[in-house]
Formats: structure tokens, sequence, C-alpha cells
């Protein structure tokens, strides 16, 4: 049973109004009846209603999260973060772990509505028309963490996936690899399917790198679909001597295919990450990887969302964080053999 | 700002009350007064209050989840587990990260039950006197996932960690391992510090083993704890041959640390982890663990949670899961080299 009012009322001897006046702080009040509430309060446990100063204050401190797959690394390593701050400013998390159910995240956005959260973080870029008609129409301001959808309404952010792409291979091919292929993600994505595959593309041909079909694979950024992958470019004629994956995940499955086949990261294969996330460093040989810089991701969102909901002057861009090479044992320099 | 049903009014061009009549289903409403309430709240995105009805129902749907470690494999995966049932049953999850921060804990109780939370999942045993005082008297269900701490007063799911570290150190030895090292936890932890730790010592001694002092060390049950820990056993005299880690992401470490010094696992050093994470398959040799039913034991307090929110019978012991021994490839059997 929920204590209330008057149960605090019944063990102090005095009113509810005297409760209540002790509560809301007001002055003349007799210390000696505060002393009683006070001590009735602490032995009974009682806590006044959030909901009720909610809808006198209209302010709730709850913020909705969508979060596409919360055990991936990046993902919670992004809400960690995220929670962090939130924390910090007295607002409180509602975490939806959507598992690319797209019915389940609109059920959570009209929740999120109706539980007036003051703001929303979307973790992921596959919105459909349904949920695009919802946030644009909730009046409840909405921040992307990691993605850009392909809707141009809201704040991202981001890296520059492409140029993170784009650097991640020009240093595949620095260090004197010829034939690289490439892991992709979903395609239907913006920021970590297509601008990956362009950057990857365009750093190619700036150095006349003959793209090759077999080469090019796409996964779902998943442990398993990067070592399925990483399978299919084995089987190929001529298998690439690096290869560029956009997800660590991906990158680790890929990195385990090459040693259940018998060969070895780096000697045989190079690989190239992209996240930097907690797994680099666990695996060996340690991932060399395009670092997006995770943490300071997650307190951005949540900072950049903050001032959305206090009305402050918000950026009327995308906020874009800088990407970092990462170099750990990886990826094979091949130019010293040749000399 | 918030669509109010007055707004949904004046753009049907009907009374607050006809809205409110359409909102409640109410009969005799005319069918085309319904067309256009229903019409206007569809294109201002009206969604009415859930926190005034929490006031009148009594109920916000609202589940307090306390977690020590989001970027952990483990706790995020009992919680993605938590949140599937959760939300199959239309509760909201308010997840608070603590990374050991006490004062933030007791911080979020005080929340969770101003915000009238129907219930609370803890994930980590490290209850001290303040919020030990608080949870009994907030008369909130308090449910443990797989932790018990002291406290005897609250519900726990859990496996019986005892015996799973007794067999998990019993297969080190059937598999004719005679030095068989150990790295526990936080031995102020009941369940995976000092029960993890019994297990270990008691299966020693029913094999008539030898307990070495200096092949017993104690981490935090994070990757470079293992990786520490490992070191040190490195440097004694005579190295174990085998070591039961009772944390997976602790024997990744210890892992790292063998390949390191270049020694092999399993071939110099078995290696024996603890929770059936995510990890025991990402790396190589695959890891061989003791593990939890994680995905299971999610689903099961969330379970019997709403069973004790419903007011229903609940279990007034412990429910224990059955612990199962995954055989991989990080330990080595001995037993056929000196036949």
């Amino acid at each position: 049973m929920q204590v209330k009012i008057k149960d605090v009322a019944k063990r102090a001897g005095v009113s509810v109004t005297t409760v209540s006046r002790v509560l809301n702080g007001e002055k003349y009040v007799k210390d000696d009846l505060k002393a009683k509430v006070n001590k009735a309060i602490d032995e009974l446990g009682y806590a006044p209603s959030q909901i009720a100063r909610s809808l006198v204050r209209k302010k709730t401190n709850l913020i909705g999260v969508i979060v596409p797959d919360l055990t991936s690394s990046f993902y919670s390593t992004i809400l960690s973060s995220i929670e962090q701050v939130a924390s910090a400013n007295d607002y409180h998390l509602l975490v939806c772990n959507i598992s690319e159910d797209i019915d389940k995240e609109l059920k959570y956005l009209n929740a999120f509505q109706e539980m007036r959260v003051e703001g929303i973080i979307i973790m992921h870029e596959k919105i459909n028309e349904p949920i695009r008609n919802l946030i644009h129409k909730i009046h409840i301001p909405v921040i992307f963490s990691s993605v850009k959808p392909m809707d141009q309404k809201f704040i991202s952010v981001i890296v520059d996936d492409y140029a993170a792409a784009f650097d991640a291979t020009k240093y595949l091919i620095e260090l004197g690899h010829e034939s690289i292929g490439f892991i992709g993600g979903d395609m239907r994505d913006i920021t970590s399917g297509q601008n990956r595959y362009s950057g990857y593309r365009n750093a190619m041909a700036a150095s006349g790198k003959k793209l090759v079909y077999e080469h090019i694979r796409f996964g779902d950024y998943k442990v398993q679909s990067g070592y399925d992958q990483m399978k299919d470019l084995l089987g190929t004629e001529t298998p690439p001597t690096a290869v560029f994956v956009v997800s660590d995940d991906m990158a680790v499955g890929a990195m385990n295919c090459i040693r259940d086949h018998n060969l070895r990261v780096p000697e045989d294969i190079s690989i190239m990450g992209f996240d930097g996330s907690l797994l680099t460093e666990l695996v060996r040989p340690k991932l060399t990887s395009m670092e997006q810089p995770i943490h300071l991701m997650g307190r951005v969102t949540m900072e950049v969302l903050l001032k959305q909901i206090e009305g402050d002057k918000m950026p009327d861009e995308d906020v874009i964080l800088a990407h970092r090479l990462m170099i750990r044992e990886s990826c094979r320099n091949r130019n010293d053999e040749r000399n």
C-alpha cells in the first residue's frame, strides 16, 4: 500500500493541512509540529507524488529513448553516456529496445506522447511513414543520435560517415593494398549504409583502384553477418588482401571467419573496423578501427536535447563530431615487403 | 507546444465537452461530430495525458530498473529481455545506470518512489544501509535479478552460484588438471563473490586438491581486472594449468593476458568462464563457460514482478534457474596425454 498524506497526518497526530504546509515549506509552522511531521514521513517512507506535481508544473522530467539493439556494445555505451548527463540534470530515461520491430516503435512513441516525455532520442534511421508523421506532429523535441534519417527536419549528432569511410579506405590504400574488399551495412540507411559505401567507393576511385563486384558485400551490422559475408569473400576466386567493414561487430565476425579458415589477420588478410566499440580492445589481434567518439556522442546528444527542452537557441544544423583512425593490430603494411 | 483538448475542440468546431465525450467513447455522439473530432485529433497529433489518467487510475505502468553497468553485455542482455516482457504487458522501463555510485542509486530510488513506479528491479547486491532502509519502507514491489543481497526480505531470480562454481571447478578437475587457479569477484557480494568462491574451494577439497594461496585472486568482474589478475598468476613460481574465472568479461581479459605473454589457451593454460555472455562465442578460442540462462533470467524477473504488482500469489522463495556447462574451446583435456 502506498503511504498517503492522511497516513502521515495520523501518525504525526496533526491535520492533513499541517502536513501539506510542512511539505510546501511554508513559514509559520511551529518547530515541534514540523519535527513530528518529518519524523512520521521518515518512519512511513512517505514520498509526495511526482505525478500530481507534474500536472501542476507541466514538467515530467522524462526522456524517451529508442534503442535499436540494447545488446550491442555500441548502443549501450551511447545510452550509458546519455544517462549520465540526464541523471545529472534530474531527467529520467524511458528506454525502449525495438529490435527492428517498427510496430513496437510506433506503440512506444504513442506512449511517450501520452506520458508527456519532454524529449525523445532515436538511435536508428529506419523511419517509416507512420513514424515520420507521428514525430512531426507531436510537438516534443526529437533528436537523432549516431544516425541521420532521410527526413531533414530533425537535428542529428553524428560523425561525417562519408569522410570517415573515405579515410578508413585511404589508410588501407596507403598501406599498399591493391585489392580492398568492403562489407557494408543496410543500404536503406543513409549514414551507416549509403554514406559509408560512398566513402569507400570514392576513396578507391581517387586512388585509381578498381572496384571488384565480388568483393563488395552487405550485412546487418551484427557479428554473424560479418562472419557470413567474409565467408563469401573467402570463396571468391582471388580474395582481397584487406577488407573495410562498416561496424566493429561485423569486423570481429569477419576476423573469426578468417581464423576459422586457418588464415591469419593481418598476415593473410587485413581487417579495418568502424565504430571504436569496446570490442576493438578485447579481440586479438586488436582491431584497427575508424572510431566514432561514442561517449561524447551520447553526452552531446543529451546536452543538445536539454537545450531544446529549455527553449534555448538550439543548433539549426547537425552536430558533426570528429572521427579518428585508431591504429591497432589488424592491418598489415605491405609497402615494406615490396621494396 | 503541447496540443490541448481545447485546441482539438477549436479545430473540429465543436465544444470541449463533445471532444471529451468522443475520447471517453460515450454512446449517443453523432457520427459526423465523431468524425470531425477524430480528424482534428489526427491532424493536431493530440494525445490524452497519461499523467492525468494515472492520477485517476492509480496506475503509472512504470518499472524502475537499476543496472550496475549498461556497457556490460551480461546486464544489457538481461535488460533487453526484461524490456521485452514489460513492453508486451504495456509497462515502461525507467533505466538507471549506477556505475557503483551509491549516492546516485539512492537518488534514483527516491525518484522512482515519487514517480510512483509500480515495481523496482535491482541487478546488483551492494546494498548499503540507507538503500536497505529505503526499499524496506517504500511499499513498492522490489525484485533482484541475477543477485541475492544479504537482506532476505526480497525475492531473487538467480542460479545456484555455489553449485555452478562447484560444477565448473569439478569439470576442470575431471579434465586432469592438478593445479587450478581462481579469479574471483568482490567478496562483499554474496552470490557472485562468496558463493562462487565457496563452490571452487569445496570442489577442490572434495577431490583432495590443494588450494594454493598464490593462485587465488580477486577482481571486479571487468575485462581489465581479469587481465591484471592473470598477469599476477603468470608471475607466480609455478602458474596453474587451468584457471576458473567468475565472469566471462574477466575470463576474456585473462585469455588476452596469456596470449600477450606468448602463451596459448588452452595448450598452456585452460580458462573457464562464468555467465555465458555473448563474448563466449566472439573470442578465439571460444570460451568454455558456466552459463546462466541470461534471457530466461530477464524474462522470469519481469514475470514474477508483474505477479507481485497484480497482487497474485507470488513465490515466497527465490526463483533458482538451472545453470549449464557450455563446453567450447578454452579448456584442455590433460587425461589423454598421461596415458
